[in-house]
Parts: C-alpha cells; structure tokens; sequence
C-alpha cells in the first residue's frame, strides 16, 4: 500500500526526473530527483500555481529573478509564489538530490 | 527565507505537534511531530479531504477500519482518501516521528 520516496531511484539521469505521487483537482504533488541538474541559464519558471518545495536528501541552490539565491539542504523548505519567476541553478552532481513539491491554488 | 522541517522541534510533547507550513484555497501542508503518540482507541479520523502523507524521521503504524495495518519508516508514503476512516496505532516512543501531511479535494 505505502511506496518510498527513496527507492526505485533512477542511477542514472540524462534529465531531472519528475514523477506525480498523487494529486486532486488544483493540487499536483510530486517528487523530482536531480543529480548536478540546473535550468537552462535563462529558464526561469513561471508558474501559474503556487509551489511548496522542500529538498529530502542532497543539496540544492535555487535562484530568483528578483532576489537574493537560496541554498536548501535536507529538511530545507519554502513557498514559492504563483508567477514568481526562479530557477535550479544548481543541485549536487556528487549525489541524488531527492525533491517533494507540491503545487496549489 | 526557507525554513526547515527539522529544526524547531519541541524537546516534550505531551501532545502531538501539528504545524501549518503552507495552504492555499482547498488544500493545506502540515507538518506532525509525534513521540509515543497515537490516536485514542476509538478515535478514528473521518476527514472530508484525501489525505497525502509520508514519514520524513522516526516509525509509525497506521491502522484502518477497513484493511491491514501500514508500518512507516522514513520515505515511506500513501493516499488516505476522504472518508477512509483511520487511526495512528503507534509511534515510536524513542525518538520524534515527523510527517509531512496534505490535505486535498
């Protein structure tokens, strides 16, 4: 019944893997591993929801149009408004960076 | 900016520890600090939302009116969907359990 976040893995990743673990009618949660990922230097997210992320395992840095760059280690949370445009400038390429995320209205 | 799920623990808990994180229109992200707590014997939890929930630290047992018992350890996650009643038959009494829960429609 129950699944874990921290197995079936993927060893290796060409591309940051998403995968919805569950989700209703204006609500997506999904974990996202990365593994040295970054967005393309001008792939800022734009998003119409509101996104709660929080990094499990490994080590993230996200970057904000307007604003000062945040670094999240494990346990490390945050809301990032609707339209408030960020991006991945960079997650550890030394091991999997384990991601939840849940977008809302 | 970020805050972390991990910090910020109560050192006694003479009750479970329930946290707002973040929430929007029909859905709301908790985080659940337990230690040795479960929910009282009859005390089944009839929610109108479906309930995502995954355990980030410690152990727990969930149990349901209808069907078997789940053990959590740490990653370990699943939907309760609105209206299957459930309780939380034990958590770990040695160390702090902390759950991520979200409520949705």
């Amino acid at each position: 019944m129950q699944k874990n976040l921290f197995t079936s893995m993927p060893f290796s990743l060409k591309e940051e893997q998403f995968e919805e673990l569950a989700g209703g009618k204006d609500v997506s949660i999904e974990r996202i591993v990365s593994r040295g990922h970054s967005s393309p230097e001008e792939g800022w997210y734009d998003q119409p929801q509101h996104e709660w992320v929080v990094v499990l395992q490994g080590r993230a840095v996200l970057a904000f149009e307007q604003g000062e760059d945040v670094e999240l280690a494990p346990g490390d949370h945050l809301t990032i408004p609707s339209h408030c445009r960020h991006r991945v400038k960079w997650t550890d390429p030394q091991q999997a960076t384990v991601w939840l995320a849940v977008h809302y209205s």
